[in-house]
């Protein structure tokens, strides 16, 4: 049986303060009462919680990240990060993976249950602003595109520049007839909207034509998604120099559908990623990419939560940027 | 700010067990008493808890997934089965990613803090059988082969003769200087421990010999590990004809070593991961490899800790076996 600070007062025959004290290792406890104390701790078994520190908050010292999806590989690699970011603040990290779903969601923007977690960093897919302006209490630091306009501190990259640099990118490589895979209905996807944005003022700055057939939706963004996005495209005919997929793991899907058809990349057909994954490090060929920096995301929402726990929780809602940089392989420089 | 359960029943004037017949939906609650209840729920802006049917068994309805890495897609990909079957028992999954650090497993084997959680399905790297022993409290499932001897309920596949399968599928094929890459020191890891007993097994059992030259040791199983793995056979002049990668992002990182010097996988070096990982179904080529049923493992995982925790306690701990296929691709079969 798993005892409590209660347990151990009854036992010791003080106070539950008494007993946080020693804990916590106050030097205001006679000798004697601290040695009845640490008897019943001793007999208990009792172990102490997480860090003195949370506790004489009223606090438990853990946070949750809140993502879609953990095999998004973008999001489990933002994990680590936020993860490491957080033991800098002596915090555990709870990973909810949402799957998107606006329920799971309004649990984990609810605080999951009663006092089980102090802040949430949270990524949100269904909710929307109104959604959250709706719910009370637990601090949050916002991460991506989904819900502007400021119900709590955000982290962002700046996705439509982001987009508009590495469409540019393939412009300068002579490219004239570039597809994007990835567009979603405007309730499925900010980001994709941002980086849709992006893609056409490439087009637009560099005087070419935005022609909708070569424009490939994807409500998913997985491998499956974007090697039968790209296979649609190679069948219908509107035949894609190069392609920017609005992430890595739709471009790797796009890599093998462009292997299958007998493609060369990027000789016949020039690949561009979103999110530098890993894999795309290791393909072959390797992938051409933007990079967001991820353990600065990381850093910045942590921040902003520590703040916002520890400073005004009623002031007004802040956004910070993150950089990015342009990763340039294989799947963009010929040989 | 936050509302509980007895701030209702404060403002109802009534006991926070009629607060809760109210909200857990139980008829023997007199008319007016319901609605003053459900008035002043609605005054407080008060939210249940996740779920009634937790909250009468005095739990929080949340368990823990514990794993070392979330960038490793094996444990990605089970945190979604895990969450997945986990919602048949209406359970909230937080994920904790330890890193394989020996702190943060006893902090999350101890239940997090105070009955943050009301179970954990846990993969350790770094405890041992006894430290688990000497921890009292949270129902535990062990995934994995880093604890054996029964501290707890545990789900496992059978390594050995999933590594002695893929290695003859090598041999069948022709290969006869078969490499392995990934092992590693006892206390490091199990499943390398058993991996390579297979593989051993298999080549006895062929009567090629055992070749230390072709075992290479990777302490962690990343692509980049994998990768460095291979160039050091290369350069060895050991001149592998296959390689046996222990999971499948070191066989990943082995293609990627390969194309740089200049091989043709299959025909020059074949490959084997294991795991089936997206990655390898979609690289090029795609990657033969063992995949154990990640699903039936979450499921099993998922029955053994509900099994627990509205059971005997003190039972003896179970072990259960998964099951898992070879699937073989296209870097093992010739074009």
């Amino acid at each position: 049986m798993r005892h409590r600070l209660k347990d151990v007062a009854e036992r010791a025959g003080v106070s539950v303060k008494t007993v946080s004290n020693v804990v916590n290792g106050y030097v205001h406890v006679r000798p004697d009462t601290r040695a009845r104390v640490e008897e019943a701790i001793a007999e208990l078994n009792y172990r102490p919680n997480l860090s003195a520190r949370h506790l004489r908050k009223g606090r438990t010292g853990v946070i949750a990240l809140a993502v879609p999806e953990l095999d998004i590989p973008y999001f489990a690699e933002l994990a680590r990060y936020v993860v490491n970011a957080a033991a800098a603040y002596g915090w555990t990290v709870l990973i909810d993976q949402t799957g998107g779903r606006r329920e799971q969601e309004r649990v984990v923007a609810s605080g999951i249950t009663d006092h089980l977690i102090d802040g949430l960093i949270f990524s949100p897919l269904a909710l929307t602003a109104e959604d959250l302006a709706g719910l009370d209490g637990t601090p949050m630091v916002l991460l991506g595109e989904r819900v502007e306009h400021g119900p709590a501190d955000r982290v962002v990259i700046d996705n439509v520049t982001a987009a508009r640099e590495i469409t540019a990118h393939l412009i300068q490589l002579g490219h004239r007839r570039i597809a994007a895979i990835g567009s979603q209905r405007t309730d499925e996807g900010a980001s994709a909207r941002l980086r849709l944005a992006g893609y056409a003022d490439a087009l637009r700055a560099a005087g070419l034509d935005y022609d909708e057939a070569l424009v490939a939706p994807a409500s998913a963004w997985h491998r499956a998604d974007g090697a039968a996005a790209m296979q649609g495209l190679l069948t219908s005919g509107v035949r894609p120099d190069a392609v920017f997929c609005f992430n890595d793991t739709l471009a790797l899907g796009a890599l093998r559908a462009l292997h299958e058809a007998g493609l060369r990349v990027p000789e016949d057909v020039a690949v561009v990623g979103f999110d530098d994954i890993e894999d795309g490090r290791f393909s072959i060929p390797t992938l051409s990419t933007v990079a967001p920096d991820k353990e600065k995301i990381a850093q910045l929402a942590v921040e902003l939560l520590a703040n916002r726990l520890d400073g005004d929780r009623t002031a007004p809602a802040k956004e910070v940027s993150a950089p990015y940089r342009l990763e340039i392989r294989e799947s963009t420089r010929t040989p």
